[in-house]
């Protein structure tokens, strides 16, 4: 699992979610370490989000370890957390407006849902054929874990089972929420958990997906 | 549909066919130009090979239309057509080697086949789950048109069908092929059909996938 390289957004420090912002030159960089650290795995699939931040990591992986031909699936289950109202705000600017508290709350508390937007955004782009019944006004993390997961059981795992490596490059919330899953992390304890950018998280699973080995610290 | 950019293997004048070559500068710019053209349609699904130049001149296609989301299958299919023993040699040198009549009737021949590599490559990269059996020694057009079209009638004749575009991205023979089906083209007179690097040929279907308008002079 690679969280995508920083982005535009990251980089001026602003809550970004389901707004698609690109990387930054850093970013770039960032994707070309992750795939140093993948080289010699063999990678069968790799699973993105329908954000750009987090195609551009993966096509930037694949083509340095010249797997270009490798299939890639990109779906909104992988999208990072919906920040609701916070989109696009400065994040300390947020804690000047709302408190240390109430901003820890929203980015790191399971069940804390950040403020809503007043109406979902439109059906178009990548959320054009999407059950608009399904488009959030903002997400907690256990809700994005229940969009999350499905997909990982669905689609990850069988692959996993039929013993091939996949390649998910997603976003902070979305590697979070798999993390929990994948290694039965409480509600309580999951708010300590940190994903870095362009940074491999390599678990070896056995044959019922229980985890023999991981990278994560 | 739009064949790849120019890949350094056009460049030195060599035949490629499933060698996997990269997109020099020039081929980067004919992704781009070929973008300009397609911008205002709306793509549903882009098609290509397991080979990078034209991969790469479909991420470049879709970061340009800022529809990196939309799904992208690669498939050994579309491939170019395979140029046997010819692959890696200089067009010019075998014209001296074999006369120009031979050469034009393996490059525009429907049914001439190249001369045949020994024994088949070996089934690894893009081709590890492929039947060992249909992995090809040389082929004719005719042989390519023959696994080309199966995938033309099962994956992307139905999303037509369901009024979504479709872009293909793929090779010069791939094209001509997918061309003869499209335009009911003799299996004689396809040998004057030429596709340019980078240039989209844009089809309207009716209801029935009969061609009301295209741009191909």
């Amino acid at each position: 699992m690679v969280r995508h390289g920083e982005s535009t957004a990251n980089a001026l420090n602003r809550y970004t979610g389901w707004s698609d912002v690109d990387l930054t030159k850093m970013g770039e960089q960032q994707a070309h370490q992750a795939a140093k650290q993948l080289s010699g795995m063999e990678i069968e699939h790799v699973h993105t989000s329908v954000l750009k931040r987090a195609i551009m990591t993966a096509y930037l992986i694949q083509d340095d370890l010249n797997i270009n031909y490798v299939p890639i699936t990109k779906t909104w289950r992988l999208n990072e957390r919906h920040y609701g109202a916070l989109r696009g705000q400065n994040k300390d600017k947020t804690r000047k407006e709302y408190g240390v508290e109430q901003v820890r709350l929203w980015r790191r508390s399971y069940y804390t849902m950040p403020p809503k937007l007043s109406k979902p955004d439109a059906n178009i782009g990548p959320y054009k054929y999407l059950d608009p019944k399904v488009m959030p006004l903002s997400e907690s993390l256990f809700q994005a874990y229940n969009r999350i997961i499905p997909y990982y059981v669905d689609s990850i795992a069988p692959r996993l089972l039929d013993g091939k490596n996949q390649l998910i490059v997603a976003h902070g919330s979305t590697i979070r929420a798999l993390i929990k899953y994948l290694e039965r992390i409480s509600d309580k304890d999951i708010d300590g958990v940190e994903v870095a950018n362009g940074k491999p998280l390599i678990y070896e699973l056995d044959s019922k997906l229980e985890i023999i080995e991981s990278n994560r610290k």
